[in-house]
């Protein structure tokens, strides 16, 4: 990235989402997202984005990292749940507790808008794919590593919904093992 | 709908994927749709769909309410799978063999187009919401009724795919029960 623009990346995310919390997602331009950011332009804009949605989705590469190298880096004996319970901490780690106000205004934005909620749940398909590719390298079956990639996403959407929560003071790490500890129990019920 | 009109929606559906997979799906226009449905217009186009790309996801309610309707239907002593099952029944039951070469074509339309997954997806959730509220009337706990909703949809995706197969004789239902049985074992592996 050039030089001259300092956190680019940043500083157009929080800027979309002041922009779409004001006057909504629809109404919200390119130009403006950029301006707002501190003067930056539409061509530096699509360096980073194909388009102002995308601007909300822009932690997908690394959650795809972190989910993909947690699974990996768990131990040979893990069980498949171990092993997504590794990456969910590495994931939720990177959720430091300065973002959770920006958590909390991605959340209200997307339940507001059903493109946004399509591209929020398609996000957490591709996240649970990349979980169940890491435990299928891991020897696990298919359709069992299919299935614990889908628990651990639905407990890391479980959690994120806690911890989106201004009122709330624990790590979201805290919220995913206790969700996924809820999802085991859920397991248990339907074996 | 209009008298003048028999089985316009349906045409508009066989339209849509004739026109999407020879020209693209970018390509194609509502006009050119209605057109190919029969001398359909716009108008009586929009009176049935929003926009084109709903035309391919126009089962979606009638999907909610079989599911709906089958998990409802289920003995009162069913396990939450064992009510899944009974809405998967009542779900592929609706696709007849008459309709498996349009289910194949609307595969490959879907995989080749990234808005066409994310609606594809995101339909999934409306299914699974609706089996998982379904549950919990039947005092299913929360996290179960997801985990079991999620499990029923994983096993219809899987059977649709191996049922739109042009090669395959198999009933939808068939595949969908063997799905559904390689999922309660997968459950058992995480258990």
């Amino acid at each position: 990235m050039a030089r001259w623009e300092p956190n680019a990346r940043e500083r157009l995310v929080r800027a979309s989402v002041d922009l779409f919390t004001e006057q909504g997602y629809e109404a919200t331009t390119v130009t403006q997202i950029a301006d707002r950011a501190g003067g930056l332009t539409k061509t530096t804009f699509f360096r980073h984005f194909p388009d102002k949605r995308e601007v909300l989705f822009a932690g997908q590469e690394t959650h795809v990292r972190l989910l993909t190298d947690g699974i990996a880096a768990a131990p040979a004996a893990a069980t498949p749940l171990e092993a997504v319970g590794t990456a969910l901490d590495a994931l939720t780690d990177s959720f430091t507790d300065d973002r959770r106000d920006l958590g909390a205004r991605l959340t209200v934005l997307i339940a507001a808008n059903t493109e946004l909620q399509e591209r929020s749940v398609y996000k957490s398909t591709v996240l649970a794919a990349a979980m169940a590719q890491g435990l299928r390298k891991r020897d696990v079956p298919e359709r069992t590593a299919n299935l614990a990639a889908e628990i651990g996403m639905a407990a890391f959407n479980e959690a994120f919904t806690h911890w989106a929560d201004p009122a709330d003071r624990r790590a979201l790490r805290e919220h995913a093992r206790e969700a996924l500890d809820g999802m085991r129990a859920a397991v248990a019920e339907l074996g």
